[in-house]
C-alpha cells in the first residue's frame, strides 16, 4: 500500500528514502560507492524508474544512461522546468550528494500528483549518470548530453579496466550511436533548477537549513615555482640568503591575505614541494600551488593579477626568481537572476532568513549554462562534509527543503527569466 | 731536490699541492672521495708522513688513524701548540675542506724548519680522519680520541658493507685497543688552532681573504607541527578556514625575522610536508624543521624561546593545534678571546681588515674545547660552496693564509690564554 503524505512528513520520507537509497552500492550496506553504468546505477536507475511511474510521470533511462521521468503540464509538449541531479558517487560516498537533489524533486512531483496539481509547463526530473567523472576521465556526461554539448570522442575513453565508455553504455542497455539525439532544444527546457547539498560550512555558520545559489564559482589554478639558493643553513647569515621557502611563505600569506579581501572570493595554496628538503640546508626551490575561486569572473581575474603582481614583487625585493603557470581556468555559471529571486522567496514563505551564496563546488547545473536559466538550492550538511561518510542533513532541513522546492515549483514563471542568449548585467 | 721557498710562494705551492694531494681518491681524477680508514685515506696519511718528516718532524699514524707530526721546540717534551684538520672528505669533494688546514699548517712548519726557527713550545700537526662521518655514523672520532673524549662503544658501529670500525681500523694498520692512548693531557697542549675555508659567503660578502672565528655555533633543531581542518578549497569561505599551511607560512617569516633579529644568529626552515597536499584542498596538517644557530649559546636559547611564543600566538589567532618538538641540540664552542685576537694581529700584520665571524659548520676544533683553549682561521672560499667539486679558493688567498698562519706562529704566547677549567667571560 502505497504510504500516504499525511502519515509522515515529506522531509522525514526524503530522509527515509535516501537511506534506503544508498543500499545501491558496490561495498555492501556499510560503505556507498555507486559509479557509472555499474550494476549499482542500473539498480538505482529501475528503482527510480518505478517511483517516476508511480509518481505520474513517464520514465525512461536515455542513451547516456541518465534516468529521465516527465511530468506533463496543463497542456500536451509543453515546455518543461527541468530538476535533476546525480545518482552516481564517489568512492566510499556519502548518501547525500546528486541523491538528495533527484530524491527530492521526485518527493515533490509525488505530492504535485497526489493533488492533482498540474501548471502550464511540464516538469522532467532526470537522474544524471556522472557528475563525480569517477570510472572514466570525464565528467558531467549526462548533463552535457542533455545540454547539447557532449563530446562523442570521449565514447573512445577507457576506464581502469580497458573498457571504454561506448562499451560500458552498450553494457548497461543504451545505445550509444544515439546520445545525440538526448540534447534537448533551447525552447523545450525553460529552466533547469537544482537541490544540493552546500558541501560547504556557510550554511550552518549562518544557522540556516537552506540557501539560495548566486552561481557556480569559477575556477583558475596556477603553479608557482620560487628559484632562490640552496645553501648551508649553518653558514650562511640571514641577509646574505636568497631563501625560496621565506619567499613562497611570504607569497602564500599574500594569496591568503587576496583571497580574505571580498566576500565570496576564495584563494587557497594547496600543495608544496620543497628542494632539497633537508633540516640543515636553507631551501633553493619551491612549487606551490593556488587556486582561486569567485562567482564573478571578472573578479577572479582581478585577483589572480593582483597575486601575481604581488608575488612579483616579493620576488624582487628577496631577490628570488620566479615563473608562474595557469594551468586550469574555467568561468563561473552564473544563476539566472530572477531564479535566484524566485528562490529566495520560497525559501522566505518557509519562514526562513534568506542567504545567497555562490557553489565553490562543480555541479551538473553548469553544463545547463548555455541551454538555459539555471538555479540551484543548498542545503546544510553537517560540518560542510561530503565525499565521505560523514556526510549528513537532518530531518529537519530535509523537510525545510521540500517545502522550499514545492514551492519553488507551483511559483515558477518562467516569463521573468533571462535566456542564454539575451544580455545580462555585468558581473 | 727540494723545492725552494725562493722559486714560489707560500700560497702557490700550497695551492698545487692541494691539487696534487686531491689525487687520493676512490673515483679517479676528476672527483675527490676520501673516506675514513679506505686505501685512499692509506695513501694521502703516508704521503703526508713523509712530508711531515722532511719538514724535521717525527710523525706516525695513531691507533685512531690520526697522522701525527712533532716538531720539536726549545727544550725536549715542551707542551706543543697543536695545529691541523681532517684529510677525509664527503663525496664528490672539494679539495680545501679539511685538507687545507692540514697542508697550510705543514706549509709553515717547513718553512719554520728551513729557517731553523724554533719556540718555547713544540708545534703538533694532526691530520684527522674522521671529520665527516660519511663511513660509520659517529664522527670526529680522530679528533675526540686526541681530546680524551672518545667513545669506546662505536668501535662496534658498522659501515654499510657491515665491517665495524674496530675491524677497519685494524685493516688500516692501527691497533684499535690502544685508542686511549691517544689522548692528551692537558699539560702537554697550549692551544689548538685550525685554518679551514669559511663554507659560507661572509668574507667574500665582505671582500676579505681571512677572518678570525669566534665560535663554532650552537644549534637547536626543532619539529613542528601545525593541526588544522582539510576541507574543499572552493567551497569553504577564507573566514571559516583552518588552513594549517597559511598559518605555518606565518610561523615560517616569523622564524626567518628572529633569525634576522641581531647579528650572528641564524635560524631556518628547510623541510616542509603538507597534507593532503592537493590543489583544491585546503592543508589540514603541516610539519615543518626548523634550525636555529649561534655562538652564543643563551642567544640561541632566547631565540628558540621567542620562536616558540611568536608560533604559539599565531596558532592562537587562528584557531590551529600546534607541538613544537625539539630533535637535536649542541652547545657552541667559544674560541678563545686571546686566541681570536692573536689571530686578528697576524690577519692586520699581513695587512687585511680584521673580520671576526662564527662558524656555522662544526670543525674538529670543537672537540678541543675542553681540553685547551681553542682558535681558528676561516678562509675565503667562491660563493661559499663546499662539499661540491665547485669549492674554489684562490692562490692569493692561499698566499695571505699562510703568511697569517706563519705570523700566528711566531707570535704565539700561551701565556694570555684561558684554560677551560678557568672561567670565561659569559657567553
Amino acid at each position: 500500500m502505497r504510504q500516504s503524505v499525511n502519515d509522515i512528513s515529506l522531509g522525514q520520507r526524503l530522509y527515509e528514502r535516501l537511506e534506503a537509497f544508498a543500499r545501491h552500492s558496490e561495498d555492501g550496506p556499510d560503505t556507498l560507492t555507486r559509479v557509472f553504468l555499474s550494476p549499482e546505477h542500473r539498480a538505482a536507475a529501475e528503482e527510480l524508474l518505478g517511483w517516476m511511474r508511480d509518481a505520474g510521470m513517464t520514465a525512461q533511462i536515455d542513451a547516456i544512461g541518465n534516468v529521465v521521468g516527465r511530468y506533463e503540464g496543463l497542456t500536451p509538449d509543453a515546455p518543461c522546468l527541468m530538476m535533476g541531479s546525480h545518482i552516481d558517487t564517489v568512492r566510499d560516498a556519502g548518501k547525500y550528494d546528486g541523491n538528495m537533489g533527484v530524491l527530492a524533486a521526485l518527493g515533490c512531483i509525488e505530492e504535485l500528483n497526489r493533488n492533482g496539481e498540474r501548471f502550464p509547463y511540464a516538469i522532467e526530473l532526470v537522474a544524471f549518470g556522472d557528475e563525480e567523472g569517477v570510472r572514466f576521465p570525464v565528467t558531467l556526461s549526462g548533463s552535457r548530453a542533455v545540454a547539447g554539448t557532449f563530446d562523442q570522442t570521449t565514447l573512445s575513453l577507457r576506464d581502469k579496466e580497458g573498457t571504454t565508455l561506448r562499451q560500458a553504455l552498450t553494457a548497461f542497455g543504451c545505445n550509444p550511436d544515439r546520445v545525440a539525439e538526448v540534447a534537448r532544444r533551447r525552447e523545450q527546457v525553460l529552466a533547469f533548477v537544482e537541490l544540493h547539498i552546500e558541501q560547504g560550512p556557510v550554511l550552518e555558520d549562518a544557522g540556516l537549513p537552506v540557501g539560495a545559489v548566486t552561481a557556480i564559482n569559477g575556477a583558475s589554478r596556477l603553479s608557482v615555482e620560487v628559484r632562490g639558493t640552496a645553501n648551508h643553513a649553518g653558514t650562511v647569515p640571514m641577509h646574505l640568503r636568497r631563501d625560496a621557502l621565506a619567499a613562497a611563505a611570504e607569497m602564500m600569506l599574500a594569496v591568503e591575505a587576496r583571497g580574505g579581501a571580498e566576500p565570496d572570493l576564495v584563494a587557497t595554496v594547496g600543495r608544496v614541494d620543497v628542494l632539497p628538503g633537508a633540516v640543515n640546508v636553507i631551501p633553493g626551490l619551491v612549487r606551490f600551488t593556488m587556486d582561486v575561486r569567485s562567482p564573478s569572473d571578472a573578479a577572479r581575474r582581478r585577483a589572480v593579477a593582483d597575486i601575481d603582481r604581488r608575488i612579483g614583487e616579493i620576488a624582487e625585493a628577496r631577490g628570488v626568481d620566479i615563473s608562474i603557470t595557469q594551468t586550469h581556468e574555467a568561468a563561473a555559471c552564473r544563476c539566472d537572476p530572477a531564479l535566484i529571486e524566485a528562490i529566495g522567496k520560497s525559501i522566505a514563505r518557509a519562514g526562513v532568513e534568506v542567504r545567497q551564496l555562490p557553489s565553490g563546488a562543480g555541479h551538473d547545473a553548469m553544463a545547463f549554462s548555455r541551454l538555459c536559466p539555471v538555479g540551484m538550492i543548498f542545503v546544510r550538511c553537517e560540518k560542510g562534509i561530503s565525499h565521505n561518510p560523514a556526510e549528513a542533513i537532518t530531518v529537519a532541513d530535509a523537510d525545510v527543503s521540500m517545502r522550499v522546492l514545492l514551492d519553488f515549483i507551483r511559483h515558477f514563471d518562467a516569463g521573468r527569466l533571462t535566456r542564454p542568449n539575451e544580455e545580462r548585467p555585468a558581473a
